[in-house]
């Protein structure tokens, strides 16, 4: 049995400091489980899009026999907090110097300066030794003034913001949001 | 070559009255690329969610073998709209005196109570005769005050809003928006 790339991606480079070795979209799906429990926020993993080329029927409903995976021209995550919309991405690299552009797609690169062009919330979560908040605006200012293939670590340790590390919810990215889009309000 | 519910559903029940007899869900879609394109708002539908049971590799990528379609726990379309979070459901019937309340699922039932709790925008675009809007809390209202497994027309058509068909966009939805939820200003 094969996964597809997400679920792939994850198992070759699990969070080794804490958390039981989960990789960061279990981190980020149970923390989100944990938001919607508790009335904090609504965010969601959206489907990877696929396209479907057969069905067939069987007594419990319809089976996908053959389809394929679209490229997204989202981002993986979007959801509702404290009214607003909130968009972001979440990316692992191994590589510990920086983390390549190739992550993100062109299309998804236009989308993040439309959601700041409507006044949503954006941003990518990116793990590079520790795990980054790093503002959509602050990630689209770097590849706007620099032509390299990849972001330097440097970079996302000033501009980014460590996610702290908890038990529950294991990746508590909210209080940095009320930080960066709230002005600290809570 | 055989289609998931959804896509199914539309073909039985297309609109006859105007726009060349497109379903409403390809009339949303049109709608919407139209309001992107035109920077006016960023709404996409979410693709069904799907679990993957098997795939393959080939030399121009992975291929899905064997998936199934999971029940949608939030609603088809959600994004971003002046800043705020907008989320809507989209249904058709070929019923003419009432909407079988079977068409939404009891966990999308939860999530647009949850929706309205966190200051998000959420709508039923409803074809029954028309294509109606029907907002999130008066849906809310009816189920929560009635035993009956259908809504009656009666009921959409005295707090629905019909949506106008037009060109371009085919179903031009947000000035409803504004007038609901924005209190009428642009």
């Amino acid at each position: 049995m094969q996964y597809p790339d997400n679920i792939m991606k994850s198992k070759k480079n699990t969070v080794v400091f804490g958390n039981r070795g989960m990789d960061l979209e279990n981190l980020l799906n149970l923390s989100n489980r944990y938001y919607e429990e508790k009335n904090i926020a609504l965010i969601y993993k959206k489907p990877t899009p696929i396209g479907i080329v057969d069905v067939h029927y069987n007594p419990r409903g319809k089976v996908i026999d053959k389809a394929y995976f679209k490229a997204p021209s989202t981002l993986d995550y979007n959801g509702l907090y404290r009214g607003k919309y909130i968009e972001f991405e979440a990316k692992e690299t191994k590589n510990k110097t920086s983390f390549p552009l190739a992550n993100i797609h062109p299309h998804q690169i236009r989308h993040i300066r439309n959601v700041i062009m409507h006044g949503g919330i954006v941003f990518l979560v990116i793990q590079i030794q520790q795990i980054y908040l790093l503002d959509g605006q602050d990630f689209l200012d770097y590849i706007d003034a620099n032509e390299r293939k990849s972001i330097p670590y440097s970079y996302i340790q000033e501009k980014g913001h460590i996610i702290k590390e908890r038990i529950d919810p294991p990746l508590d990215y909210l209080p940095l949001v009320d930080q960066i889009y709230f002005g600290g309000n809570v």
